[in-house]
C-alpha cells in the first residue's frame, strides 16, 4: 500500500464523515419529549443508540448489542437523499424503497469499497428484520415515536388522525423483537386512548 | 424476582431514556458543516459514533471499537445538567469539573444500580484517558469541531478570537489516541491558517 493509497482511503473516509453532517436537518414528524420542536434523524438515531444499550435485557438471549446500536446508528443515513417517510402513510412508504436503495448506494459508496459494502449490509439487514439484532433494532426504532407521543398529549397522532388500531400494527412490530417492550408499548398504546389522546 | 421488581426496574430505564431526551436541547459553539446552526450534543454525539465506526483503522492496534461507540454515545450526557463547556475557557473547564461529576451521579443514577455503575464507569473511563479506548473517543472529540470549523472559513475560531497555538494544544491530544488524525488535525490546522481563517 503506498502512500498515496492511504491518502485516498481517508479521504474517502472523510467526505462520508463530512456528507453525513446532513442527517443533522433531515427532520422527523414526532417532536422532542418536551414538544418544542421537530427531532432530526441525528439526535434521533443517536437516542436509539442510548435505547439499545439500556434495553439489551429485552433483547431475545444471546443477541448482539454492539450490532443492534452500529444498525441503529446506520438506520437513517439514506434519508439524507430520500427523505423521512411518515410510517402511517403506505403509498409513500411503497414509493420510498425504491429511492432509499439508490441512497445507500451513493452516500455508502462514498467511503472505501469494502467499508461500503460493510454499512450496506448493516442497513439491509435492518431493513430486512431478519436476524434477531434487525429485529430489536426495529423494535427501539418502533417505540422511540410511541413513547414521545404519549409523553406528548398524542403529539403526532392527533396531527396527522392516526388511529390505536394503526398503531397496533406497529407495535407487532416492536413485540416481534422483544416481548417485554411490546407489552410496554400496548400499555402506552392503551393508557392514550384512555386519556382521549389517540382514537380508538 | 418478582414482577412488581422487574416493573420498576423498566420504569427506572424508561426514565433515564426519557430525561437524557434533554441533550437535543444542550447547544455546543460549533455548527453544523454547512454553518445553518448551532450543533446540539445528541446529534454530536451520533456523529462521534459514525467517526468511530468508520476511522477504527486509524486507533491502536486492538482497540475496542464497539467500547469506544458506547463511550461515544455516553460522553456527553452529563453536560444536560453542566452544560456545555467551551474547551479554550481554561476557568470555566475547571469549575466544570464537580459540576459534571455531580450531573454523573444524578442522570446515572436514574437507572437500576448496576446498569447506573456501568455507565458512571464508561464516563470517567473516557474523561481519564488512561485506556487506548478513551484516548481514541477522545480524540475523535476533538476532531470533529476542527474539522467543522476548516470547512467553515474557521467558524468558532474566529468568533471566539482562538489562535492556531491554542489549536494544536488541543490537537496533542489527537495525537495521543491516534497518529494518523492527528497528523490530519494538523494539517487541517495549518491549511486554515494559511487560508487567513485562523490566527497563527
Ligand atoms: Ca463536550
Amino acid at each position: 500500500m503506498t502512500t498515496a493509497h492511504h491518502q485516498d482511503r481517508m479521504q474517502a473516509q472523510i467526505t462520508f464523515i463530512l456528507e453525513i453532517d446532513k442527517l443533522k436537518r433531515v427532520l422527523r414528524r414526532n417532536t422532542l419529549i418536551d414538544g418544542s420542536r421537530r427531532e432530526n434523524d441525528a439526535e434521533h438515531s443517536w437516542h436509539l443508540g442510548m435505547l439499545a444499550m439500556v434495553m439489551g435485557e429485552h433483547a431475545e438471549p444471546g443477541v448482539n448489542l454492539d450490532r443492534v446500536v452500529r444498525m441503529l446508528l446506520v438506520h437513517d443515513i439514506v434519508e439524507i437523499d430520500a427523505g423521512d417517510t411518515f410510517i402511517y402513510d403506505v403509498v409513500a412508504v411503497e414509493a420510498q424503497e425504491a429511492a432509499e436503495q439508490a441512497a445507500a448506494e451513493r452516500i455508502f459508496g462514498l467511503l472505501p469499497a469494502e467499508q461500503a459494502r460493510e454499512f450496506q449490509e448493516l442497513w439491509e439487514e435492518f431493513e430486512a428484520r431478519a436476524t434477531p439484532e434487525a429485529r430489536f433494532a426495529k423494535a427501539l426504532d418502533r417505540l422511540a415515536p410511541i413513547m414521545a407521543n404519549h409523553h406528548n398529549e398524542g403529539g403526532t397522532w392527533a396531527l396527522y388522525k392516526v388511529t390505536a388500531s394503526q398503531v397496533l400494527e406497529k407495535v407487532a412490530i416492536i413485540v416481534a423483537g422483544s416481548a417485554t417492550l411490546g407489552a410496554f408499548a400496548t400499555e402506552l398504546v392503551e393508557m392514550s386512548v384512555a386519556r382521549g389522546h389517540l382514537a380508538p
